[in-house]
């Protein structure tokens, strides 16, 4: 099993990074070190709604003898022509917008009588409504040092720091710092694209009538949500009958448009297990590198794997076994990996944990097999749900973890701790 | 605070379910307890490729002295016209397939020699290469009991049982039981589409040239993006310039595909706060529970919030403060929590722990307000990144904590334990 999946991560290649807009990058991986353009802020600004003004101005000032300045306009954000601010003289200026020349700190605008004469006021009229408070005089009722309340130039980052580096996972607020400092695209290793078909003579599409010997596919659709969850584009094909040459066709049709192709079924020793016929076939057989390996791990759900290329790209296959729990657990434990590998990501594989086995009697386990059984896990505590079969799907919806007993126990007694993956 | 949070939660409403088809439905909450209609397996069926056999067939065989038995032909899964398997007789059978009338028992191929007339093998020849193999003899090397490989009709889930309670986050596993059982569609509650706006004149698009007193908007990327993680569907409609009639036409062009709306800036107390002065007036004036409540929170960052409904529809609508820092926190705070019980989840709020706060000197913090400061968080500590300032987005982009300090705390010294948002 573990070979199995260092040959798996051994094979699959990060994609080639694209450039991608900002919003497209969300959840990739930068594959480039990110240099500040421009300081940011790019100028001195103002913290606060308030008045621009000089030290010397208001130094001493208090409620009851406040300094009274001259308005000389406003400053708004965004605003390009400055005022200057003169001695005795004040400019009302908005959160984000640039000190004015001449000024040397900010009073907010709860500190004044905000123009009206009065007492301390809580804020601004709109300009809107009130044009008149750009002008006519304020009373300052406190002091404020040199630089109070201004952001200055670069105090957040500077031109040429490093703003992310290679290897970061685009998140909300990493994309928040590339817009601030003007990219507007961004270099990442883009969403693999993943295949998912199902295969299988007795398979239905849910909603149509089931008819005798039948059953739905029910994989073809939880693999391409799990290979979304691990941050794939998935695309379903569904259901492909046990016939060779169709399902020949049906994956060389799917490559155009497949970083990674999943099969389910058809994997196993039986007559008609057309995965493993149809695949020794798929794409250019004269070429190095092509073809898929199918192998029995000492694992249970999920003996019976391949893996390999297919096609003129080499694209990665993985062939997995039919059974919902088989075909799942080997999603988790060999797909998924394969995918974040796909996607540059450092971590690959799901956390685990150690817990303690909550259980009335002991588990058994197949004699060198490495068991994976369904649990819930809470608070340091693992519960089995349902049993060993690879057909029971319910219990599996139910479960968040999955328990390993190893290879070499074949009895599990309640409260023992075991290791636990924890399916988030 | 939180009071703001207790008014936005008692106000906004999760949408209305509706029946979508089932990988659309991913990530979204069950509103129906979903019922099995059919029993899994729907029939007895073979885990096993191999042969159905008759257990006094069987019974004694070994190596030395096998039972030898006549095939009846292949029963393939998905076969609808089943053999009988009288005495003598074993009809060899894939996984999956039906058992055949007649058959009590499935033995694994390897237990067999496989029609080949020589020792145990290890699988069957492909049908299609090998079609004598449906006929001859066949030796049994072992015996079998009763059912032995076979899964009943119904181990799985039984028709009538409940499959999944409303209530349910559709992950893969639920998606996978929910197409077991046959179901294409399923009712849910769908994503909610969030609208994105930031509000300033001083705001540039990234990649355009940057003039004099402006900056790039980022706050629409960072919450177009953080409502997406949230689990919306989300539209980022960029930077409207500080003019109320712009603004006001804006959001009202843009209700028509929103169910919460999210703007930054404008709600502080200059002169240029249009949000402030547009909100008054969206939609219609004269229908209750319309307009947008604006408030100074003890918090910081994101003193200034709005919220309230907009248009005919009574739109939720949250105004959070225009600097990044302060728009993310608040977006975590409120916005979040408001995605998420539109979605109708229980769990709305980020998780929070207690960490021990890991710094040279002692944190401070404004009194009588309750301060998120930016950390990382790891093995039950907690580290500062960057200032308390509203604007350093640089150093949020390395945060994956908010570090909370109560509002009567006016300092806090390294080693104590605080109370920490994780990001996630």
């Amino acid at each position: 099993m573990t070979e199995h999946l260092e040959d798996i991560l051994a094979t699959v290649r990060p994609l080639e990074p694209i450039e991608l807009q900002l919003l497209d990058a969300q959840g990739c991986v930068l594959v480039e070190d990110v240099t500040v353009p421009v300081s940011l802020p790019p100028f001195d600004n103002s913290s606060m709604d308030g008045y621009a003004v000089r030290v010397a101005d208001v130094a001493g000032a208090s409620e009851g003898f406040p300094a009274v300045l001259t308005v000389v306009g406003d400053v708004a954000a965004g605003q390009a022509d400055l005022l200057h601010v003169g001695p005795g003289q004040a400019a009302r200026i908005m959160t984000g917008a640039p000190l004015p020349p001449g000024a040397e700190a900010v009073v907010p605008v709860e500190w004044t009588d905000g123009g009206l004469g009065e007492g301390p006021v809580s804020g601004m009229r709109a300009h809107s409504a009130a044009p008149e408070g750009a002008s006519g005089q304020v009373s300052v009722h406190r002091p404020a040092e040199a630089r109070a309340h201004v952001r200055a130039l670069g105090s957040d980052v500077r031109a040429g720091d490093r703003a992310l580096a290679a290897g970061t996972v685009l998140g909300p607020p990493q994309i928040a710092l590339l817009a601030a400092i003007g990219r507007g695209t961004v270099r990442v290793r883009p969403r693999p694209r993943v295949v998912v078909l199902s295969t299988g003579s007795e398979l239905v599409q849910p909603d149509e009538k089931l008819g005798s010997g039948q059953i739905y596919d029910s994989n073809s659709f939880a693999l391409t949500a799990a290979a979304r969850d691990a941050g794939a584009i998935a695309y379903r094909v569904g259901a492909v009958a046990d016939d060779a040459e169709t399902l020949r066709s049906t994956i060389e049709d799917q490559l155009v448009r497949a970083d990674l192709m999943v099969t389910t079924g058809g994997v196993s020793v039986g007559a008609y297990d057309v995965v493993k016929e149809a695949l020794s076939t798929v794409g250019d057989e004269d070429e190095a590198g092509s073809g898929v390996e199918f192998r029995t791990l000492a694992m249970q759900p999920g003996k019976p794997q391949g893996f390999g290329s297919v096609g003129p790209d080499h694209t990665p296959l993985l062939a997995l076994p039919g059974n919902p729990v088989s075909s799942y657990v080997s999603f988790e434990l060999f797909v998924r990996p394969a995918i974040r590998t796909l996607m540059g990501l450092e971590d690959v594989h799901r956390p685990t944990t150690r817990a303690v086995l909550r259980t009335d009697k002991a588990l058994t386990s197949p004699a060198g097999r490495r068991q994976f059984l369904r649990g819930t896990y809470a608070d340091g505590e693992v519960t089995p749900v349902g049993g060993a079969g690879s057909h029971l799907i319910a219990a599996l919806a139910q479960a968040d973890a999955l328990i390993v007993v190893p290879e070499d126990d074949t009895s599990v007694e309640p409260g023992t701790e075991v290791e636990v993956v924890l399916l988030g």
